[in-house]
C-alpha cells in the first residue's frame, strides 16, 4: 500500500520553463523585472506546471487535524480539547483559515487524520482517522512506522484525488494541540541544530513552558535518537499525524505536478519529510509567510526557500498559505492578462 | 480656491477605537495576536473609519498621470513619450495595475494631471490637467506655487468625490517618466538626507545614468535650496503634477476618514508633502510595500510606516497598493467573520 512508487514519480523541474517564461514576462509592458517576486511566483508556476499561459486554477486549502500524545507534558497553553473543537469551528466556518480561503476564492478541506474525537460524516470534512492522536513521544514512539507510512499515504492520495477533479494549486493547513512541539524535534533532527534553536512559544506558552517544553524535546531526542537519513523513523518516532499528511500531500503533489503553497512553521517540518523521502519535491514548494514561531527560519534556510511575506502570523491552520495563494493568482494573471510592448504600442527602454 | 479648510478639518484619530477593535480581535478563535499584522490592519482600519464592524468598501485606485521636464537631462531609462502610451495602456486594461486590481476588484481611475499630450475623453480617464507637464526643475521652478496648489486641489476633490460615492479605501498608483528624479528631490529635502542616499535607478538605468541623476539632483537642490518647512515651495520647485494630486488624494481622503494605501517611492516622496502640510494626516495612511527603489526606506521611516511587504516591487502605477488593500479587505473579513470562542464553543487558553 505504501507509495513508494508515487514518490519515485516526481520528475525534476525544467528550468528551461523558467527562462520561456522569463521571456515573456520581459515583453509585458513594464520595466525589466519590476514586478519582482511576482514575476518569480509566474515563473515558477509554468516551469512546475508546464503550461506556459496557464489559467487560473481552481485551488484547495487541505488542514489536517491530528492530537498530540506529547499534551500531556503540558507544552501547549491549550488543552487537546480544543483540536475537535476547531474542526468542528472549520466545519461551521468561523475559523481564520475559512474566512482567508472565502476571501481569496479556495475550497478548504478538513481532514482528519488523528484526532482523538469521533466526527460523524459532515460536508467538508474527509475522514482519514490512522489513529486517535499519536503517543507521547517523551516515553514512546509517537506512532508505529507502519502508521507513519499511513499518514503519507492518506496525504498522497488526497493530492490524487486533487490532480483528478482540476486542482491547480495546494494549500497546506493543519490543527493539532501539540504539533509544535513534535514539528521542533523534527526541525532539530533534520536541520542539525539543537532543540532550543528550533522551539518556539506555539500558541503563546510563557517562559517557564518554554524552557520545560525545550527540555521535553531534548529528552525525547536523547530517547529516540532519530537519524536524519532515515526519514520515515523520524517521523515515527517524534512526529505528528497531521504532520505525515502534509508531507505525503507535498509528494502526491509533485508528482501531479501541482504547486503547493506552504503555511508556516509545521508545513515547514511536513516539507523536510517530504523533501528527505523526495529531494526533488522540494522545487514544487512554495514557502508562503515567515511564522512568528522560532525555528521557521532554520526549515526555510534548510530547504532554500524565501517566503513571500512576513507579517507575524503564527495561527497555522492554512491562513498563511490562503494569503499567498492569492498571490499565485496574481501572478498568473501578470503573465497572461498583461499588453506587451507590441501589442500596446509603447516605446521600450533606450537603452 | 485652495482647500486649506479641507487641511484644517482633518482629524486627529482616536486610539480608544483601536483598543475596542483590538478586544473584539482577541475574542475570536485563535490564540491572542496569532493574525500578526492583519489584526493591526483590522484595528486600524477601524480607528480610522470609526466603524466597529465595517463592511468591505468599495476599493479605488488613483493612477495619476503627469510629464517631467527634467527628462530632458536624461535621468531615465525610457522618453517621456511613454507616459501616455502607458496613459492609453491603462485605459484599454492592460498594464500591471489594471491586471492587480481586476484580481482584488477594485477600479481603476487615471488622472491626467499633466500629461504633455491631449487625450480625448475615455471612460476611466479623468481629464485635470494643471498644464502639459513640469518644466525643467534643474533650471527652474518645476512649477509655480499656484500650480502646486491646484495639483492638490485637484486630488482632494477626487477623494471628497470618492468619499460621496461610499469608496471606502483608497490606494495611489502613478505614471511619469521622470518622476523618481522629482521624488528623489522631494525625499532629499523632506528628509533632509543626502541625495544620493536617496536616489535609486528608477525604471532601470545603468551606473553612469545613476550618477548622473544624484548630480542633476544635487545641483537642482543647491539652486532652489528649497526649505522643508515651506512644504508647497519645495512641491512647486522640485515636484511633479502627480506627486501634488497624490498628496492631495492623501489629505482629502484623510479628511474624509478613508484610510489611503500607499503605492512605492512616488506615493512615499507624496505622502512626505501631504504630511507636511498637515501631521495629522499620517495616521491615515498605510504603506504597502517596500520599493527596490533606493530612499524609499528613508521616507518609510520619516514617516514612521512599516509596510506589509517586501516583493521586490519597482513599478509603480499603484500596483503594490493593490496588493496590500486585498490585505485590508482579508483583515475587515477576519474582524467581522470569523467566530468568537463563546459563538463556537471552543475552549480558551489555559493560562
Amino acid at each position: 500500500m505504501w507509495s513508494q512508487q508515487t514518490i519515485d514519480r516526481i520528475q525534476p523541474v525544467d528550468p528551461r520553463l523558467l527562462a520561456q517564461a522569463q521571456a515573456r514576462l520581459d515583453r509585458l509592458t513594464k520595466p525589466i523585472g519590476s514586478l519582482g517576486r511576482l514575476e518569480e511566483l509566474a515563473a515558477r508556476y509554468v516551469m512546475i506546471t508546464g503550461e506556459m499561459m496557464p489559467k487560473v486554477p481552481h485551488g484547495a486549502v487541505f488542514t489536517f487535524a491530528a492530537d498530540h500524545g506529547v499534551t500531556v507534558e503540558g507544552v501547549s497553553a491549550y488543552p487537546s480539547a480544543v483540536t475537535p473543537q476547531m474542526v468542528l469551528n472549520f466545519l461551521r466556518g468561523g475559523a481564520g483559515v475559512n474566512v482567508l480561503a472565502r476571501h481569496v476564492g479556495l475550497d478548504v478541506r478538513v481532514v482528519d487524520i488523528g484526532v482523538a474525537f469521533d466526527f460523524e460524516a459532515a460536508p467538508g470534512l474527509v475522514r482519514k482517522k490512522v489513529m486517535p492522536g499519536t503517543k507521547n513521544l517523551l516515553v514512546e514512539s509517537a506512532m508505529s512506522t507502519t502508521q507513519a507510512e499511513q499518514a503519507i499515504q492518506v496525504g498522497i492520495e488526497l493530492a490524487a484525488e486533487a490532480a483528478q477533479e482540476g486542482i491547480g494549486l495546494i494549500g497546506t493547513g493543519e490543527m493539532g494541540i501539540g504539533n509544535t512541539t513534535a514539528s521542533s524535534a523534527i526541525a532539530a533532527v533534520m536541520t542539525g541544530r539543537p532543540a532550543f534553536e528550533v522551539t518556539g512559544r506555539g500558541t503563546g506558552i510563557d517562559d517557564a513552558s518554554h524552557v520545560h517544553k525545550i527540555d521535553v524535546i531534548q529528552r525525547a531526542l536523547a530517547f529516540h535518537r532519530p537519524d536524519s537519513t532515515h526519514v520515515m523513523e523520524v517521523l515515527a518516532k517524534v512526529g505528528g499525524l497531521e504532520i505525515g499528511g502534509l508531507a505525503g500531500l507535498m509528494l502526491g503533489a509533485a508528482a501531479a505536478r501541482i504547486p503547493v503553497v506552504l503555511d508556516g512553521f509545521i508545513a515547514g517540518a511536513a516539507a523536510l519529510i517530504a523533501v528527505g523521502l523526495q529531494p526533488r519535491c522540494k522545487d514544487y514548494l512554495i514557502a508562503s509567510h515567515r511564522s512568528v514561531e522560532r525555528g521557521h527560519q532554520a526549515i526555510l534556510d534548510h530547504l532554500g526557500l524565501k517566503p513571500l511575506f512576513d507579517l507575524d502570523l503564527r495561527l497555522g491552520e492554512g491562513t498563511g498559505a490562503c494569503l499567498v495563494m492569492s498571490l499565485v493568482f496574481a501572478a498568473i494573471k501578470i503573465l497572461t492578462e498583461m499588453a506587451t510592448f507590441d501589442e500596446a504600442g509603447v516605446s521600450e527602454c533606450n537603452t
